[in-house]
């Protein structure tokens, strides 16, 4: 089989590898479709994020999806042919966080393409069955593929336990800005205002259910929330954006009693960030870290057309041109909100 | 003023009336529209509900919209000219159920057309500022009567804290159980099953969302059930009809670690119920009393579209005819999902 | 090794078996202390609780602790000679319920002497390494073994929600019912009133903790509620005596918006149960199957001294006189809140 | 009557005053006990607290309890005689946040001794009978003043939702430090570790149930924690300090899935935190303003003894003194951990 094998900075070639098998409790998946990550496009440009150092040859790729070709033993849950939506991530089931339904902060997590551990650009895949989930026939692969960035917003609007008829305010328009979005309204939030530098961004998120938008370049966001909620804040925050400067923002754009959610990653770890407006008004602050127990809801969500994933992918590649898919996803920026890769 | 006043079992005749004075607090509210619902269909027909019983004179109907038309002192947050949705329950605001938010468990409220209490079905009347909400641009005085019911949907469905992507079952298809469909759906719910003994309302509720529908009559609704989610029951399952049948059944139709809702009133107390079916399967049941904090969000739905209420309404009537639309509310029950009174 | 095999109804000897070898994961455990509960007896007594017969010989026992004497390959979190409380069920790890915290309704588990399999009253037994909770020095094994029923009431107060300064009512004073009492008191409720039929069983409760208790036999126990809590009834009421009048009783102790637990498994399934009294106090109903991610909360009580468990033991005796231990225990009902078996 | 009015900065006086009249449902108090809290020291000594600044006379005092001498018309739940405990926020009762349980956020809040609302360091004060609480017999008057910062420390516990068995991190001993140790033992937190710069302090925090103390001028606090909890953080860490250093020391010290309860007051508003350590964490940041709906919690507690609230109290002086009361928390702060004033 063939295996896509990230070599070095911006270095990609396609090689042969050997087809793994299935041991019990696995299945062997022909992948289908792979999303490109901001995560994978990080080490891909820069050999790493933060701290983490790329430092072999690695198979980048986790948001995935394909159909089952080969059964290990002990697998009853799925059958040779059933196309399915591929969680990435393999948790210990023993450990505190584990049993208490936490596992995403499970210590020895085993996750698609976090070095060392390789990722899913490749033709097959072995994974456990329990983490490979049915698509129901209304449901694509390259939807299913979706499925993990979409987690990813589900999980924050779940942090942030959106309600029907509240008020929303989400800071930055990219990707995991925009699941988060499909998300909130998916809940029935009411007022979604989405906030970001870019006026074609913001056009794409009208389009997919804000109802208020913020040129940060051109107003100031917090005279223009106290507009749009007369003069108070909304129930709840989303800094999707992971700049210093937005998550400095947050507190001044909750109400009273809000909740602001910290999904977006900053490069600095530190932030001056004014506390006293969080005591002022009792806020609570969430953070997210990966996304648990959403398969299932993402892809009901799917199935019953409570959300449109696809709306999100403006790119389309071949598993052969996947150098460049991550050249034109980096000098794209702007225009790419989320490319994935067809096998 | 006029006032349509029951002056006995299946009599009602308007009368004239002292147009009242707002105090302090108070605003004098224009009705618009009126809801004809359950309870007052009981006075009028029984004269009584259960040990309620109705010694006087009364105006009935608390399902109710208007025009502010003036204001008492100290009223600040609504002009003369507003339309409004009129919440019926005044708490006491003092006691600890109130002080704790649940103030529709508050032992001093007082409830429109709750006897002795007078109801809206009258020209003008007074209310607490705070119990009238602004009604947007684009929200109807008649979808405003209608807040009222929905608002019973709206509390059933959050205590039930129905959740994106999840399997729902609704057992009966009165009012209630539609405005339960309808905020079911407007939190993300993916399946959503309607049981009920005539086809003409599962149609019905077809088209308010349900994507399953079962016939009591003709089905075995158990083993639909199990046909549907493959074995399993739902997430949660919602009792709407208020018979001790449908309550007997809830316990096998949830899933494990699930949640019955009890909405619906059975004419009987006593209902023999298996808790051993609850235990084995650690279910949660939860009831509801009215609703509570509704009014915002249910303002909120309807002004962001995610709930269109007006689909229930299937009977209107002009106020001189209150006579007429009480009795063909009682003659034509099958027909008749929501009669409202427009003034 | 000495295995006590239950060979018939009222029929236990000791038999000769074979010593197992703990595989990847797991450790030997050499038992110390075995409790003896309430299924057990039933299983010795009948050969069967209701629809669950006892078809083979069998192994008892479940309430139990131990000294770790071999380590599978890959454990690292143990060492030999560690004393240890071990939790009875093996779940699946793999399923929704156990990936969402809820491993008790795994519907895959494998729980020590629910038949056909084998419990703990033995000389060793091999588990899971992940099911077996090191003590602190000042833990005994005793109460190493009490950890599980104490996880009974842990898990019952925790659906109950209990909060510092509420009040409490709970029915029955077998085991359960008591360690349901310590629970509530370490989480600090404030009134915690107990009802039984036995004076000797209520003064037992008076020294757990209970600020008031009523004999049922020779006070109306709503009557009692009412004047005890000036009209009210309590925060959260508990259901430990399984029996249906008990049951019944339940939303009549409650006060408005309380909750009702669940705990006692009547013998009846069906019960005649008041739900209009549940509407009009929208009161909410749990109930409760085993436990989860409670032993270490247990170990941690204990060993904090917030729960003295210890207490409830009130009849200890040696393995090889097992057969008498369960003879005792029937026989002596009244006496007996918790037998021990000492290895 | 004689109130006790601060005329400037360290200037106070004992003036007559006019005894006041209690309106429809208030009560007059004659007050009893009044303590010294933090805000009331910064009025006194600086005039101000941050842009909070005191303009005129005033009278200080919220921490107050006393004895109904007279009932306003309607008011039935209280007697003359009544010894109470006196919650000093009126809330409007009609606002959005008073509907839904959280009245500490009302914008409407009236606060005694928040300029230019006069406080309670006088003889008599009327107030809204819903506010005043009784006591039952075996809680005192002084007991019933201090209800006021208990709450503080009731409403963190609370907003961390400290559970039995959790572990416990609190930063800061002073009174609002030592009063949410008490809340968290009484809630059964297991391992309560205490950080201050002070043995003396700390000392007195072993007293009242610290299990672990940590000198933060001889220790590195994150070492030591790491010791403690194994490699881990704690389940809750509370921030009482107020001060810039110990808020960012917060994320370091909680365990991953962990809570950070925000109490104490910097008096700068911005902190540079680190969000890296947040996000990685899954961390949740509650903040606390003031408390809700904990009086009759807190009366419960002292009633049966679950938390004894009189050891905080090291300072004990006459109304006449109240100066002195003042200048002595000023110069002996570290001595100080609460003062009252007994009338």
């Amino acid at each position: 089989m063939k295996a896509m094998i990230t070599t070095g900075i911006q270095k990609m070639e396609m090689k042969e590898a050997l087809r793994p098998k299935p041991e019990p409790g696995q299945v062997l998946v022909k992948i289908e479709y792979c999303g490109i990550c901001g995560s994978d496009v990080h080490f891909y440009k820069d050999g790493r994020i933060g701290d983490h150092i790329l430092e072999d040859d690695i198979v980048l790729g986790h948001e995935v999806s394909g159909i089952v070709t080969e059964l290990g033993e002990n697998v009853t849950q799925l059958q040779v042919g059933d196309r399915v939506a591929m969680e990435p991530g393999i948790a210990c089931g023993k450990c505190s966080f584990c049993k208490s339904g936490l596992y995403n902060l499970c210590p020895e997590m085993v996750f698609f393409a976090d070095p060392p551990v390789s990722g899913a650009l490749q033709e097959y895949v072995v994974h456990p069955a329990d983490l490979c989930f049915k698509l129901p026939d209304n449901v694509s692969t390259m939807e299913g593929a979706l499925v993990e960035p979409l987690s990813v917003g589900l999980h924050a609007a779940g942090m942030g336990d959106v309600k029907l008829g509240q008020s929303i305010i989400i800071l930055g328009t990219g990707c995991i800005g925009l699941v988060t979005l499909l998300a909130c309204k998916a809940r029935g939030a009411a007022q979604i205002v989405v906030v970001d530098l870019y006026d074609k961004r913001l056009e794409f998120a009208r389009k997919l259910g804000a109802t208020h938008t913020i040129n940060a370049k051109k107003d100031n966001v917090e005279d223009k929330i106290k507009e749009i909620f007369s003069g108070q804040g909304a129930d709840v925050v989303f800094e999707t954006a992971g700049s210093i400067v937005t998550i400095a923002q947050t507190p001044f754009l909750a109400k009273r009693g809000g909740t602001i959610v910290l999904v977006g990653q900053a490069s600095e770890s530190k932030v001056s960030y004014n506390f006293a407006e969080v005591m002022i008004k009792e806020l609570t602050i969430k953070s997210v870290f990966r996304y648990r127990n959403s398969y299932p809801v993402a892809i009901a969500a799917l199935s019953t057309k409570s959300i449109d994933v696809k709306q999100i992918v403006t790119h389309e590649f071949e598993f052969k041109d996947s150098k460049l898919a991550f050249d034109t996803v980096i000098k794209d920026a702007e225009n790419v909100v989320k490319g994935v890769i067809r096998f």
